[in-house]
């Protein structure tokens, strides 16, 4: 094969096909375990994605919504507004800013998020038990190098730094509480399907 | 950190908001293209899923369409009816095992599913161009072991068979054709965003 023929047809569809059978698997997955979650709180995933980008960005407009929540404008826009109805977040202008509308979460919205991270469980994530043997086997959990850039070539590098912010904030907020608690292998073993 | 210890709260935290960052985002590009591609055949993805599950399984239970189409039992029951009566597919017994109602593939179900896959162009696939990269760089495709293990954890050995099922099924049906087609460098250069 030259250089000029990078791949067969035959190649391209069972590769495609493998990687769409994949996502699906790994997203109903993460979808019906993000359900059962908040379900006790009022939220639907879309909401509660938004909180938390609100959060983490410490305002955002509603397009930063629609590309780190991955919805469409149209989505972030009626659930933001759901929300603001609700009274968990308002739609203000930055000081440096007069054009975007920023959304910030109110105490209620704050308070909110901070009761659904209160009950955040990880053995209860399927795709997080499932990971746990990797962990085990390696002494760390997979960093998907592969799928990173992937990912990198479809939302561009802006999209990227959600990682980075996600991590710093949670750390912050770890780091505030008087010790993070460590999570025995018995538990984990106990909710292994 | 001891062998019981096998993760902090905060570990488990940032490795599960990124998996699921990462699964939306690949999904929803799959599930935007998946869309895309089919929308002129008046199917949607459920209804595309089921046909070529059908097709690979040469035969699939309802219970095998919605473990291999990842959805529930009975949105697979539900979309198998209407492609029923719109005389894509019938439902039937098998020799071997008269207690199952399976699937089987009409002539005109035959032909649909054929159709589309003649419009199949992996360079309108996000995460297909996304890959091309990695196979310029690496020389294949990227193969996914950690994905494929936590996959395997979660639904199960039997899920996994789909992947080879589908391999087997695509190379036999390209052999059958004159000659697979190898796309040049530059067709999938002026596809990429």
């Amino acid at each position: 094969m030259n250089k000029d023929q990078l791949y067969s047809f035959q190649e391209a569809m069972i590769y495609s096909h493998k990687l769409s059978q994949i996502s699906k698997a790994l997203w109903k997955s993460v979808e019906k375990d993000w359900q059962n979650w908040i379900k006790d709180y009022g939220l639907n995933i879309n909401e509660h994605h938004i909180l938390w980008i609100a959060h983490h960005l410490e305002g955002a407009s509603i397009s930063d919504i629609a590309k780190f929540g991955v919805m469409h404008v149209s989505t972030a826009f009626n659930f933001s507004k759901k929300l603001e109805e609700q009274g968990y977040l308002t739609f203000s202008k930055k000081e440096d800013d007069k054009r975007n509308t920023y959304i910030c979460l109110t105490p209620k919205g704050e308070e909110l998020l901070l009761q659904t991270l209160n009950t955040y469980d990880p053995s209860k994530f399927g795709v997080f038990s499932a990971s746990m043997p990797i962990k085990e086997l390696f002494g760390r959990f997979p960093e998907f190098p592969e799928l990173m850039s992937i990912i990198r070539n479809l939302y561009g590098d802006d999209f990227m730094s959600i990682f980075n912010k996600l991590e710093e904030k949670i750390e912050a907020s770890l780091d505030d509480q008087p010790a993070s608690p460590v999570i025995a292998a018995e538990e984990i073993a106990s909710s292994h399907s």
